[in-house]
């Protein structure tokens, strides 16, 4: 399987941000991108709830969270700024979100088209080179996903390992990461 | 830190196995120990769910889950065989459960005193060398649990990688593990 | 203590009803209402799930159940019948919801000020005769609530009584009321 | 439908009580009894916890929550007093549940039969007349639950009108039951 490059990010603004994100700016992390909408119940009931886990478990150094507000239905209901804003800040969420960028034509906007994702909520892993890794349309198991980012950081450490040439043993190797199997 | 070596199980017997299963056996592979009392609440609402969720969720070649029923109170109510029988035929526990070896004098057998366990439920994580690498008293999220043992799973790729001396790209090895991302 | 009469509703339209509802309409059922603000998260996760449980435990003929959009706050954001209307259709609301009529000076609007409620969830019972019963705000228990609903519609039985005045037998009483003991 | 009296309790013992309890101590209350066996899993996740709900919910005065504890498989694993002591030490079970009275031939033991139970959690209501007025196989909820109960607990009052044969008029019978209302 030939990985191919995450697409860019096309938003309209951010929000919880002061300035706008792109994945080039994210490179040598694990992203994390959860696209939602704020009337879809599965994104309210599962999807946020378990970003806000992950941004919680993981160190901001390694992984980084992003909300994206894919409205591609009621947009005169929840299309607007300010409707998203009241809902980050009574659900409390504190990663940033970018509004996905509206079509001009009504239906999916920009960002959604481009990943071509089937709706919301849709959960997005890109690996600290840009490559888009995973993209799952509904619920995820808290356990498989924490195993699927784990695996992307630790590919990271594999390619350090490569490079050095070290004879690096697992002992050793293992102190220096204890921190990171205790979130 | 310098790493010790997982004390071994002394167990009594073992249910849902044909053989007695001992740590040297399982090297090579990460191991997850479970231990629990049939009359501990914690233990049935949360540990051995949670169990019986990641060997559902690793493969049984990478991850080995074991129960341990390591009692250390009411040993009348709880300390016989056709006892713990009954529970995992219950409650739907199948994978394999050793009985903690008595001390003979009432209190903590044996097991549970050489790994110096707190209580019930216990979660003990084991790596490929037969290490002690996580030992945790009480309930543990799936996001880290998920992420701590594909943590381990991925220091056997690291040591390979050394060990080969390959110049072996990120991009070829995510092709060959891809599935283990996708539990 | 003195029973009031719960004071009228004043709203700009009804969703899910063909026409308007007042409260004059409804004597002679219990009526229970859910003050909510669709951007309330204790509303969408409790107050709502639980009112469209009662709706579906008790028969109509006896319990009415009615939500009311009482926004205090995100105007812009809630404040739309259009945002309200895609809200019900996503969460599946079936039951008439009715948006509390503004103030026309922020804050919060007119039913909401009249009934002195605090916040959102705020759970309302009226009794048959249209007094006001109870009104709790936050989350109530399932067991509590089906007491206290199946409390008045028993008065309502009582009343009966006294008013025919017959000597009727607990064991004949018990025989036709059967099925309202298993909604 | 003619009502049929409620089966005696035919127990070994009692525990959580001084001593035994019989359904004729109880006439005037309403009685609720969970039939449940420790190694039941249904049990521990849903009938324990809701009659401990039940028993927290209402005035001790009008409803009286029981145990009953059917052994009708896994005889050796649970079928001790000591083994029943334990269990409902570990969940904190505080009110009164007896041992049914082995049939000496294995299966089902004495009340359960008797009441024809199909399984255990059976629930079980009584009114207070010792009438036999539910029994439920499996998971019920606790909306429904709460108005069975709060309907046999209002029969008593209607009786009391009946006799009384006052004119009671519905405010003034509300003001006394107001606290009724709110468990």
């Amino acid at each position: 399987m030939k990985l191919r490059d995450a697409p860019p990010l096309e938003t309209l603004c951010w929000l919880n941000s002061r300035s706008d994100i792109t994945l080039e700016q994210l490179r040598g992390k694990v992203v994390m991108i959860e696209a939602f909408q704020m009337l879809c119940p599965g994104c309210v009931s599962h999807g946020l709830p378990q970003a806000m886990r992950v941004a919680e478990t993981f160190s901001p150094d390694d992984v980084v969270v992003l909300g994206l507000h894919t409205v591609f239905e009621h947009h005169e209901a929840q299309g607007t700024r300010a409707a998203l804003e009241a809902f980050l800040h009574e659900y409390r969420v504190k990663f940033p979100v970018g509004i996905d960028q509206p079509s001009g034509k009504g239906g999916a906007p920009r960002t959604m088209t481009a990943y071509r994702m089937q709706g919301t909520p849709t959960q997005i892993l890109i690996d600290r080179q840009g490559k888009l890794r995973k993209q799952h349309f509904g619920a995820e198991d808290d356990l498989a996903l924490g195993a699927q980012i784990m695996s992307l950081l630790r590919e990271g450490d594999i390619e350090a390992a490569h490079a050095a040439g070290k004879t690096n043993t697992q002992g050793e190797n293992c102190d220096e990461n204890g921190c990171r199997l205790e979130p």
